[in-house]
């Protein structure tokens, strides 16, 4: 991902990348392999040593056997994205159209898990999505068979987080004033989940 | 993007893929050269013909620079995605945590544009998204000079529209029964526009 010159499209001090990859968890699993591009969306979690992304992909899928001889792995977090238009700014004829947005790229080397990783990967999984339901589902509410067969029809992988590199592009390059404006057009949104996260991104990275 | 070989994990056939390309239009730009992956997300908008993606990117950005070389280049857009509980089926015991979603990606090759193919896609871009705005903003609102400096500040490419892949995992496999149930579940998760958006997805694809 590119970040220009003037690097102020950072994410600031208080920002913790881990928290972000917790939050916008179902990713983009990106390897190129003697020259071909492979992508397929999987739910991550991340160890507890912040050292490693854990998740598993289907065996009929024949990329999971491609990705330890990977010539490139990435996984890309999309947080969340908004248009911005120049008729907020206090002069629209001196501004341009843009879009604001956060995201988070993480370069790494693959390894596949043993059978007793994979089930804790599983477990550590439906805990973080089911706690916010009322009353959570357990992988131990399968029968051993039931959670063999699912074992059997899925490889974990592990990829080591060796760079994170993250952008946040939030409009840090305009005046505070100026901020304040865009702000306000983004609240008009209303019907745009989109623009109220990135509203809320914008408040919270530039302070305002 | 991995199909299962039950081919369940498809649209339906009133789907459009450049209406979804149209809807999801801030997408990743995803190249490999030389064996390295390169990502940054943009806006597109598709040709007239339906045969290119046009874009653009800041001309300090190296990565227009190895488009037209790169071994594979890949745009992925992302729609929604929601995780569904097995509290939500009839019979929770039998049932293991799944995440859907519906993305798409497209296969071609990049070529540059003239300077007037990039004014051309800056009119179209702006012309798109201030369409719902109250007073759009237009192009021509820039002065002569201005226009030309944004110009010199970034490239315009074309993606050939060669191949298109896409994928709907919207619980096709299960029974109509099954799916009215996880279609309550997702409606109970009030704060999820995400989890909102795949309901209104897993309705109208699977006729529910």
């Amino acid at each position: 991902m590119y970040q220009p010159k003037h690097q102020l499209f950072q994410f600031n001090i208080d920002f913790n990348p881990y928290q972000f990859m917790q939050k916008y968890s179902f990713a983009t699993l990106i390897s190129s392999y003697q020259g071909e591009i492979e992508i397929n969306q999987i739910p991550f979690v991340i160890d507890q040593d912040n050292d490693q992304l854990l998740g598993h992909l289907a065996r009929t899928n024949p990329h999971w056997q491609h990705l330890t001889q990977a010539d490139d792995v990435k996984v890309f977090f999309n947080g969340p994205d908004a248009y911005i238009s120049p008729n907020w700014y206090q002069q629209p004829k001196q501004n341009v159209p843009t879009w604001n947005y956060v995201s988070l790229e993480v370069s790494g080397k693959v390894s596949l898990m043993s059978d007793q990783e994979l089930i804790d990967q599983l477990a550590q999984l439906s805990q973080i999505h089911e706690s916010t339901l009322e009353t959570p589902w357990t992988i131990d509410l399968l029968e051993p068979k039931q959670l063999d067969r699912m074992c059997q029809a899925i490889v974990g992988i592990k990829i080591s987080i060796d760079r994170i590199n993250s952008k946040a592009k939030l409009s840090q390059n305009k005046s505070v004033a100026e901020l304040k404006h865009l702000i306000e057009g983004l609240a008009s949104q209303t019907e745009s989940d989109n623009s109220q996260q990135i509203r809320h991104w914008m408040q919270t990275q530039n302070g305002c």
